[in-house]
């Protein structure tokens, strides 16, 4: 007999990076599955180490980690992860990255720049990964900047759900921060009913590259609320700044919302001072209780990545999710 | 005696697909060299040929073509070029896309599409491509798409100038036609000394995916020459039914701008029949007898790329072309 | 519990380029299973777009097109959909194409030419593909142009049983056009049961290259049924001149037989007009009606593309579809 | 319908190389499965051929090859049978290399020295191979030059069982024959319940590379019964130079161990004709009857690779059989 | 200051593996330089080991080995001499292989064949080699199996001379040996003036398979002198046997000719004792004494070879060395 | 004319990552060359950014970082440093890392662990470096991780010297502080004449991993000066329990050396309390004032880095500076 037959069985692991450990437990417990027993420590030196406590051989791998501050402990982390489970036996590896690391830096934006989005989906690929799943891209092209499958999932839905539920009743503007978010915002006044939409137009002296002039509202917010919509709520700045010149502009109101909460250095004290009423984003990145604040709300992503992640072992159809549109 | 010394010399040899080869020639006569004599045809079933009908061994070689219709053929007469370059001991291979094919698909709109601007970046690399250089992407995030470097001109400096040249004396709004391209226009109306700027807001029902419901324009545009700026002009139809809504909105006359003029099918007729005053475009891409019309001006891209593949022969800068932000 | 458990399951699914979709249908008929909905269009420009209707997450995915004229345009949308399935998480990708294109230039016949086939295998390779499914390759060198496993099919014993059942009681001769493909010749030799073998040898001036002096006919024809044996018909003019020949040095009767009917330009008058009784092909290609003529004889190469797909599906064997010699 | 669904099976096949295949035959036996009949042979100037007699597509195939002279044939028998697996379509390769090739390669002594051994790791990797499966690695890093998950097994309980049988019940000291091996030597102290450590200390003029001076012993071997270890006895000339060092400083007894039994050249004659007492070894590689001799023993290295191979198999756990540190 | 400006300098060395050491020693007396000082041995298991005496660092590397038996050992050096290159800073590495190793297995005959000749390209590849120069491969196609350039030369010229010096003053019919390389025998009769050809007909019975039934002359060999063509000799069996049906067909005299002279096993034995008149060979292999005879003519490959590379260092042209056919 | 020549020159240019710019420029002082002018600066999330101020095309770049604390910071700046130089068209990128990270991490200790040393290797050559220069590898074996040329640099001449010219007339016992480093005290003796040997042999049991037992020294150390060698310093642990197990063994004094000082956490207060009476060190990583104490010597690298730097530039052999084992 030349060949032993057996039917295969084929098995999901969660494996949860230090940086936010409490997100893949949440996502563990709408899977019913537990973050794989995982030995994670840093030497001395700082550099890194990880084992994995239970045999890995042949399963389905899900990495997640939050790439929050310090943000290269924690990329190189799941890098490392990722190269014990492809030596360890793992069948495949789908790296899940809530907010994707370096997306802001997805081109050169003068010569002599690194595109540093790139590199980061290139070193996935080089540790081992076979696929990766995240939110919220900062721009959709990253997608193409990995070399296989990228589940692209949106916290739009979520989103608006919040918004409309407390804000709905009013007379609404979908309002981008700058020129390059304008069409995100579009996609809001079409979730919110066709409702108007206006952007923050920066005036720049070419002759001093970066260096803003003036902030002008484009479209009509006097008397309205306006919902200032990005994907990430960084230091703060901008968003702080684009509040003002709404409020100057006789907004009524001024609701802030993005996906992913950075909250780097002052966003916090800049946001909780400001006049804006709500500032909502989601857990892809942790709020810590410095960080947290009256007016904000924290949305799960927990639930969507639980069901996408469901949907990728199962072969179902994560597109599904979105209407089509995933 | 171990070893052969020599000092070796370098030499630049410039080669032309049939799409467009004017453009090389044009390329060329800013060089002081012609495109290397080549042999191309395309057998009775479609299949394609080339030869180059010189030495070609150790040369830092530049490898133009114009991506026009039939845009798959000139596609693959390129990556065939390239393939036979790099199997003909060339030492360094560039193409020159000055309209980068398939840029339009650089992510997944939706579910289960392709990324057809990586493929397409991938398959230069394949055939040995080292170095692309382009104009105007689509999105800049494509220079991503490539592993190695990517020369990326602009033609802004050379459309502005011909819009100031005319119509500088005018009250100028710039206008996006969508709401993607505003932070392009951003740049227009810095180029221009702060003049207002406008984009078209376009609505959609949600649950009929693609369907535009309305458009309106946000900004003001009232009495104004409003300059419709894009990278591209496919068939028109955006830019023509954008003029309307501006027109309808009070414009005094529409300049429509754009870097590459692709023209494709009612495109000539719709802007020749439109209100607009003056269509401007570079000649990255032929203009046929057919596609030209009174009101069209080509500007030549020529220039430009005879000076960026001098500095990249000879190591100088490409960023110093753009005052660093190449 | 550190992980979840299922039985997998394994799906095959079929998907058609536009080229000639009426032979996907014609496997998937066989097979029992339609090929995936699949929207498929031109823009204006020439650019390609596929979007496959269902998920295809998981899923053996075999993807046939026919590589016709516009042989680029159909090569360049087997890659977007190779693209497109290997991003939306296909399991494995077996590109299927009957006829391989640019199998022609499988080598440099002279110095600075192109190995375009080489430049296909890899740039399916790149866009995805993990297998190939080919039939008659122009050389069977060719598989190993290509980095993992190819199944290449042979119509021999398919066209053999025609040529028998109609011409088995004559007194044949089986004669190749041309010195190249004598091998092939030998092989329908071998299964006529030892009938003799001719060839046309051409002579040529070695000082003016690709010009052919003479056809002669080297081998016993006279009074004979002349089988002709290629592996495809372009233009028909080395085949139509070798009936020539054949008839000159007194062949009864020829017979033209070839796997892949590409009949380019003259090729269907040339035949038409010519003395030969009967030609032979299969349906690797589409025979439009302006192709088609009364001699014309066409077999349908779907059953044997079915039952390979079959096997790869089934981890059955291809080899034993061919004695062993697959 | 658009997909034929099934429930997939997997299957183990074992191949064998011409080397060895005694051991194949072995493993074959504890697993309950033959290796695949294998057409294998030299053309008469030397170059291989190999074909499977049965169908192999969708195994899981294990290709057992073991390294012994001429091992540059064997060598590249392996790769072959790797490189016919892949275009067969077997689903997964693992070569299975008790003794790897070219391990003590591992580094450039110095300058202008190739790494043999990663050059190995990485033509295993291009002939097709997805894993690999060794036993005692010269070195641990050799892991790290395959990119990909290697199985390294310990022979270590096995040849400490048959020490301790044997000489248990004496005064043991264990002995690194050289300064490189002394970590090794260190684990079979611990194994041997915390035995004293000696080794021998080669002192070299620095002027005369690699001539060594003087042979010492560093630490308490009089009277003791001194376990020589190394990973593998070559020529058996620092062997049998260190039992010589040893007698000379009152060893009372000398037993040698390894894990390869390489035995080349003058190896046998010098340990038969040494005051050696035992030689250990297993049989990763082969022992001819003019290797062998009274004081050797070989000791089976298939049960173990029979186990790990069932572990890969059937996603169980390899470091399971070494007590967490496989 | 932020850079140190130099003019380069190149410098062309020779390495030769041992296989046949004269042969790089005369292509260096060509060029005007000696193969690089090199230590190579052999460890007593038989793995190989290689080191250059002088610095290669920025070099342009030619490194020379003779594909004799025993082939795998000649082979596995020549691939560790380029890893010796590779990590010692060569600038670029050129393998020179006059015959091609494995060039026959350059398909699969039957299922579940390697592709050996594909996996020797991929060898020389990852080992580090950035280009190949190689005599007469077996089939043509094999080119395609690199990726990178390659150097293809021609023996034709050099033997053609030798033919016609000695007989061209004869009747003379070019004889391919077997159905397989009439292409090449057609070559033979244009560089010949237009001699008639001939062919081996050898016919099967399709239920043995491999196995010849008879032999069969096509064409015209009766009075005249048959020169009878291929690539190679290896164990002359199949030239044997085809002289002997030439003879029994009426040929007057029968001359051998081939660019690769391997002479393996019974070869010289059974061509000394056969009725041929001369055997003419290159020495892309060397010949040893008890492989020499007394009809055996061997002319020196080494000055195409010196040429070619010096062509390669100096970016001039190897095509032009054929008339624009290489 | 069909191609523009010139003559090619070449440019050194030196890049300092932020971990340790003194090093840097004390390199480029010995070469007469200042380091590139960059912007760098983290973001308030803790993403890097750089930008070179001037033109580098063409260039040969070497790119110096010491792997400090926060190391995973100055990874990951080094790897965009690399990633930005490529697409900036470097000619040729060199990563200085005196210091390689994880090191240690060169094999899997148990099962599922990672080999990180491997990945660093590997991320490097993803983001485009060509080649590797450091200094005393944690195990030589790493050099064959990387897929390219590794200058190798040794600092034993430099400790040595030191050592010598302040010990040099005491009698002197070299000594590993565990059993993996025997190899290279062994490389010490040799350097200072054959002067004794020891090392410490640490106990295990088995049943207990990693739980050390007992140290014994192993070699004569009574009444004498023990020079400990080590590769690095980390917490200083291992060695200050070295230390006093010497002291406990009759050592006079206790001097120690290792090429690189990591000294994290306790390592100054553990050798600053201890009775060492000398620590020498190397500059490969910074020493800051918190680091440093009395008895600290610290060696500067920079002279040793220029020099292998400038032979790399200028084609020399770096082997030269190591009598021939570089």
């Amino acid at each position: 007999m030349s060949a032993i037959r057996q039917t295969p069985s084929k098995s999901l692991m969660l494996f949860s990076g230090r940086a936010y450990p409490e997100l893949a437990s949440e996502i563990g417990g709408h899977l019913g599955v537990e973050p794989v027993p995982t030995s994670s420590y840093e030497f001395a030196n700082g550099e890194l180490f990880v084992r994995f406590e239970e045999s890995v051989r042949g399963c389905d791998a899900f990495v997640v980690q939050s790439h929050t501050a310090p943000i290269n402990t924690w990329l190189m982390e799941q890098l490392i992860m990722v190269d014990a489970l492809k030596r360890a036996s793992a069948k495949r590896i789908t790296v899940v990255a809530p907010f994707f690391p370096y997306a802001r830096q997805d081109k050169k934006h003068r010569g002599r720049e690194p595109i540093s989005a790139r590199l980061v989906a290139d070193m996935f690929k080089t540790a081992g990964a076979d696929r990766l799943m995240t939110v919220d891209l900062h721009t959709a092209q990253i997608q193409g900047f990995f070399d296989g499958p990228v589940d692209h999932l949106f916290a739009l839905d979520l989103l608006v759900e919040q918004v409309k539920a407390k804000w709905g009743d009013r007379d609404i503007t979908v309002v981008s921060p700058d020129s390059g978010r304008v069409r995100v915002a579009e996609r809001w006044t079409d979730k919110l009913g066709g409702v108007p939409l206006a952007f923050i137009h920066k005036t720049r002296d070419p002759s001093k590259p970066n260096e803003v002039k003036a902030n002008r509202v484009v479209g009509e917010v006097s008397g309205r609320v306006c919902i200032l919509v990005d994907d990430m709520i960084d230091t703060g700045g901008t968003i702080a700044k684009a509040a003002e010149t709404l409020f100057a502009s006789g907004a009524a109101e001024v609701i802030v919302t993005a996906t992913h909460g950075v909250l780097s250095g002052p966003a916090t004290d800049r946001l909780k001072n400001s006049q804006v009423s709500e500032v909502i984003v989601t857990n892809t990145l942790p709020i810590t209780p410095e960080q947290d604040f009256d007016k904000l709300t924290v949305l799960s992503i927990a639930p969507l990545l639980a069901r996408a992640i469901r949907e990728v072992f199962e072969d179902g159809s994560v597109t599904s999710l979105f209407d089509g549109n995933g």
